[in-house]
């Protein structure tokens, strides 16, 4: 029985031995433990079931820190995805998922707070001053059930339009661990997998579907319940192990849970992606000019 | 001095003397006053500041009433729908406005409950049951100034993806009278027009420039203060008229009003089109049926 | 190691053996199974740790089904309910539990759809024609942690300045199994009791500590993880059952979780009590009539 | 004909003469206008039709300023509060006002930002570390129509239970000014009169009434439609002002109108009140801690 998990990082760890072609760099910064794990071949990528790139994990302390005064973090997030954005040109940021589901909610609210730079012209941005900013454009693609249109589809048609220069795709995820959601942050230039988040796209969001790169930045929301049951027993007990693989519920497959305080989770991981992005596209701004922007 | 408003009726109205080139008709269905008018040449148009084509103007008895339970109510606006649209293939049914801004939510609130079909096809199809009804796409422009994307150039990008043979915007409109705030519905097959609705897009969306039909529906939720001020004043006395436009403070221009029960207002008519065009594109499906797919 | 839940069915389930003083009826009224279980004396109440009195079930279909247009469930909880109730008087529902945290929104949810009627007097009745409705009041007592002021607090001044006959208290409830959620519903005479629910009031909601008959009615919104887990891997071999409570990771007592589409639960569980408690507070208006009363 | 409005300094400026008994000084801070005015007896009370008391209000610069950021406001508006409260003891917020309706909602969502510490106590006030503050309640009274209860009785019967020194009332209130919407404050020392309001209270909250100090606190969100017509041809000459009061269509004292940004406007100011209340009932605590705490 596998255990589903969006974080490479779990995906190695279930893994257990060693893979040829990948590689792990492990660093704190205060109070953050970032590790960055390549994929460097086909191999390995089959093995993890991920796609070859660079994934970042940022483990930070629980839900019970407050973000937004926290700038030393805004800043550590926006220097990861800086490192992966292209230097100049218009980037679209996309808030994947279903607003009116909370722990899938992740991208639209991360969407609304993306400061929109790419209309700034002329007498705009003379009046706002704003007229040399880069040029961002932001869209929340809704879900399939609800639009009729597949992720990439909708993804696709805007591209051609506007052309970006690199895509920025916000997802909800799902973890192994239920001590996880909420505080790790996985970006990756990957893109965003089929069967990956908690609204289960089906299509590929990648630099070969969309045809420009895709950062994917994502924060896990949700456990699969049979997941979530094996991980709580956790044991180097092989046969123990065994047994409890072999007599779980099966219903307990298609049962997802989140945590109780998911409204809190969800806001927080929110402000900080949209935060950091904003950072990262527009280094020369401060986070309290920022923050008065987008409010 | 000019009052402004996005009613085709009223424009006429307010321009007092017959028009050449404009006809009109009117009904009465219950409570609901419905009057079609038509714009059938360009000095018509350019007199009465509208687009050519038929504007049908639906005034219900105000807030108090539940809509709802109002099958009747439904009916007869899906009926008025159903006359403007092809007869089969797919819809776009186009949410405009800031869901943010209450004033403005009419669109994003109504494509919340559009039944979304068109992806519902093959093992969706087979579970639903749904795998027989009309094509149905939802989007939710946003507004520029969130997404740094026109409205305009928006649908367009989608349009070229999903070849739709009509779209159905919906938008908040701007009236001259309060009183005519949330129970009136403009009904037309000439789109939406530069300027008109709450948050002024800039792009006209019309057969023209999106390349389909667009059929566009309102309801107006704002009033610009001057045009209520002159309004609450309403007078035969040409006189004392021409003094009141003198004087009117030149900001009472820029500012404009709502309703205090603004958020009742927009919930009641989101749902009143919403499954008026949820009737009129699935005349099959009772009201019923529609509630219980679309919460 | 317990296993926690706030439904005297489970509890009895749990204890698995017969015990005295606990009696159990069974009824099936179309797709909802009922079971009324009477605590009678104090060894029983002391065993289940549940007060003494009636906890009646009803088991619903899963989430799939729509609530509001199944009148007939509607009438079956009404019923329920109504048996419970005093013939005549002031009845106060209040709706315990935090608005702010989905999970937990069951009671605010409910208490913002109960139709209050206490105020309609005089000028009022004759406008709306609604004086001869018997007279109800609502509260939402917010959580200890944002208002400073204890549940039971709360709700014991407005009782001493409003008098009402009985009290209905609305809780978001904990169970064992993650099937159970949102389609299961408890309704007894005994209150809400300390620890149950989900935001874990400290104080007894009863006629013992609040003076009046109070009214319970829950719906399981949450399970903590490892009575969760525990769950999945149910099994009648008391050994691996043994082997199970003794491995748990003790942090999962604390870890309490909720279905992804806890949004979707929470709204549907909220109305369907809401339009059953007005349904027995007001047997002569029609679901119809109370429905838009309240919208 | 009368223009309503529940700002004394409007009062005092539509009655236009010296009036003996109220005394008037003005103060710039920054870029805020204060105000002081003094009502000191029956007579003057009567011909402004307002309580005797103190009256500060507090004009800010529109809409477009960030109130966030804005320390020096926050400390200006937390200096003028505290002058009002008394030294030591708990102080009660209630948020007066229909969350359901956005410009009734300041109150409401006012409180949902006060820093509750009445009960932290013990082992909270342990493991929290906040068991120095001074105590403070919050509650949300919700209006009557959806109670059944009058706000009167409401608070009269919380503050029996848990006797406060004080009790700060924040509600939304009427102008007669368009331009004062949203950036003018009224602090008093009155309370909150009948018929003050968005929503229109019939009872009285004064220290009369309730037994304790009441300080009033509110922010304009309304105006009535005859009040901000007249306001809109405002004129010296007495002879049009005649006419225009002749001529106002009655129905516009019913219709009462807010700015399209209402949700800004209410937002903005419901945060501006919330970290002023709690700066002035915690002046050891910064923003940023009360920020930390609140979210």
């Amino acid at each position: 029985m596998e255990r589903r998990t969006d974080l490479a990082l779990e995906a190695k760890e279930l893994f257990g031995e060693e893979i040829k072609g990948v590689s792990l760099e492990e660093e704190n910064k205060e109070d953050i433990k970032i590790t960055r794990l390549k994929i460097k071949n086909k191999q390995a990528s089959h093995k993890l079931n991920k796609e070859m790139g660079t994934y970042i994990t940022m483990e930070f302390p629980p839900l019970t820190d407050y973000f937004r005064e926290a700038d030393d973090k805004l800043k550590a997030v926006a220097e990861e995805i800086k490192r992966l954005l292209p230097v100049n040109g218009l980037v679209m940021v996309a808030g994947l998922g279903n607003p009116e589901i909370t722990p899938d909610a992740l991208g639209p609210k991360c969407a609304d707070k993306i400061l929109a730079t790419r209309h700034i012209k002329g007498d705009v941005a003379k009046a706002t001053g704003l007229g040399h900013l880069r040029p961002v454009a932001v869209v929340s693609t809704g879900v399939t059930g609800k639009t009729g249109i597949e992720t990439g589809e909708y993804l696709l048609s805007i591209i051609k339009k506007i052309k970006p220069n690199a895509i920025i795709a916000v997802d909800a995820l799902a973890s192994r661990r239920l001590s996880r959601l909420g505080c790790t942050l996985q970006i990756s230039n990957t893109g965003i997998s089929p069967g990956a988040g908690v609204g289960n796209n089906r299509t590929k969001l990648t630099a070969d579907t969309l045809g420009v790169p895709v950062i994917g930045i994502g924060v896990p929301t949700v456990v699969e319940a049979s997941t979530m049951a094996l991980d709580l027993f956790d044991t180097d007990d092989e046969e123990f192990s065994h047994q409890l693989r072999e007599r779980v519920n099966p219903k307990g497959r298609q049962m997802v849970v989140t945590p109780k305080e998911v409204d809190l989770l969800i806001n927080r991981a929110a402000e900080l992606i949209a935060l950091s992005v904003n950072c990262a596209l527009h280094p020369d701004l401060s986070v309290g000019d920022l923050l008065s922007l987008i409010y």
